[in-house]
């Protein structure tokens, strides 16, 4: 009997249903999944971590194997820190896989139990990220399609405000 | 605590160490593996689908929860059939995730379940492939660095006839 | 005033949702647009052209400014007998996109007027092509979601046939 | 009779020779052709969008059914905006396909009536881009064989202020 | 003082104005190159190996340290048999790359020996290929931009009989 | 008899072991090969191209017909400066053979000496970067796998002090 823990990392600025989606269909197949929020110091983000994280946590609210992390750190350290097998990501198209293929090999090689799968993304959220999700906000676009509806408000009113 | 099986499909004429890599790694994330020998019937091949099982089942013989079958219809039946929730490939190269992707998106619009994931080929296998032992054993080369010891000379000998 | 002719080429083996779909949408941008049914000598057809234009006349039999002819000759020269001044292709990934970007270089060269657009696939046709359909209804699959209603008993008794 | 008015959005941060061969070719197909400098607030520009409006208006002087505008908004706005049905894009390699294409995807989700329709960029222009005309310039390269005659001297002389 | 020895592997069937580019740079960088045409059991020809060395053998007659040879095994061999140093292919396009990247990992690790060095094809020859201009030639188009003045009308009135 | 020299651009931010192999290969294809430090101005960079040429001179110390230098200008006025003819650049993906491609074909168009040559990664440096060593380092990492032995300490020892 498998009881494999997953982790699913991303900077989520802001989580979209494109995340949500992968992190649900993870859940089914491992016995716990930890979201783990990276903080990207090269990148300028719209929210925090703990607000990213406390939007995750209202989103994944209703599946009882998941939990939500800041994790500042290597993500091949987090793998070992919580006894990990696997990490979970999400794939829409050629340029991310490229870069998460080099992104998997150089995890393997720093830890060896860091096994990455990839989850293809759902048709329908294949052109959705969450930069897009900012610039449209950002321009008065409506982004009801592209976020969790529990959290659409918030995320819309924070763009708006720091636009 | 959970239980899920996963279907690893493929043609594997013949296996390769790459192959065998995929489904020792699949083997320690599932309960169940099951290698499903597809026939290809577009593709002339160098093997039966019986000489490609009895290969895999000398390749997976010490790994316990692993099953090797042939089947010859959808691979969105099969894993209702085998009440699977994944299926399992490997990723050595953009053409791979291309095609794998549109398979995955078929399969998935074909059956909920057929969850597909992606395990990235390690760095020494991303040259391998089935097609490029077959040329090389072909035209006289050494295949010994590229299939499992256990069926080298089996394989070695037969494309040697076949030539 | 413009009055542009476009032409649509395909092998259409057989037609599925993603070309009338891309039919359509061409037939709303341009004031005629012929669909070129080109045998393809390389591959082996499981339709022949007669037939495939059959479908296609079906199909579009509701788009009064579409026209459906066999051509099996070069397309550079089909754009001059027509007067056009359009080549319509759909792109659903980045393979056809190559392909089709080295044919649009090599149009242009043997005709100046031979100008290539490109419309994207929707994402949900993103999976969907011809041989997909073909390999589904050989291993006795539903395609019904994949091929336009018209037409969709007459492809899957033929193809169950050919089996 | 079709009257169909297209947009071709960019930054134009300097216009280049690919990109006037894009809006001429435009211009030929389309009733009425609007190029749109559309402002990036994210990437620094080297010209503001007043003076990207003044350069392409002084390219397009020739071509008597392109106007060209300044809108800083969504694009799937825009396209309603003006009434237009197609926004035309010029597409140099893969990555420009990749990232067009799940634009096309988004902005047709936004506004059913955003149809994108991509040309394929001459073989001579496809090195080219305004970020290599920068570059070049800024390093004392000639530019000349890269930008519209009728603006070479104003970017040569406002880049190499610039530097 | 180098004294580099360069293959130039392919099937060359016809030779076309893209590959005469690449031989004529490589024997600038090289000291000798030696053109192997391999012939291809797989894909069905159009000319035989020993038309295509006497094709290529014209076309090379104006390099004095260019040499045609046909060779029927592994390329990895050959370069060993030569005393070669360097493996030269040209690059038109991903899908090339990532094909040849593959060869020249495998190749590598079947010879040390083997550094394979890629040259990138000229813009105008982008389009470019043997199946190319086969397809012209037998659809009856001119191919006269396309394969070498002094091959042109042989590979012509070949392909022509052959359709 | 060739005596050519080869220039072996880049930003080395820092040098890994993937650029010190390319260089290596280029060594014994080449009379002479220059390492050109070329200052990026568009990013931030985390050692001064000075400190960046020091690391190289100490890590092809061992190898005479290599030299490094810094240079702020065009590459292709460079390839002149130096009487060079070839241009030497490795592949790891996809992305870099698109960018590296556009740069060629650049660089011939400002100077048809300026040929250049790839070299691929071999199949261990594939996940390598400058970038993914400064995130490790940053993180407090260990990239002891990752750069060449004489300079790891003092490159550790910056990437900390800068965090």
């Amino acid at each position: 009997m498998n009881q494999i823990t997953a982790i699913c990392p991303g900077s989520f600025d802001p989580v979209t249903l494109g995340h949500t989606d992968i992190i649900t269909r993870a859940s089914k197949m491992f016995s716990k999944v930890i979201v783990a929020v990276m903080p990207n110091a090269k990148k300028q983000s719209a929210f925090t971590p703990e607000e990213r994280a406390e939007m995750l946590s209202k989103c994944v609210a209703n599946l009882p194997n998941v939990e939500v992390e800041i994790y500042d750190g290597l993500l091949a350290d987090f793998v070992d820190l919580k006894n990990a097998k696997a990490i979970v990501k999400g794939l829409r198209a050629i340029s991310d896989f490229e870069y998460e293929f080099q992104m998997a090999l150089m995890n393997e090689k720093m830890n060896k139990n860091a096994e990455t799968v990839f989850f293809t993304t759902r048709a329908e959220n294949l052109f959705l990220s969450s930069s897009a999700v900012k610039a449209i906000a950002t321009k008065g676009g409506c982004i009801k399609d592209f976020v969790p509806e529990c959290v659409h408000d918030y995320i819309a009113t924070e763009l708006a405000k720091k636009n």
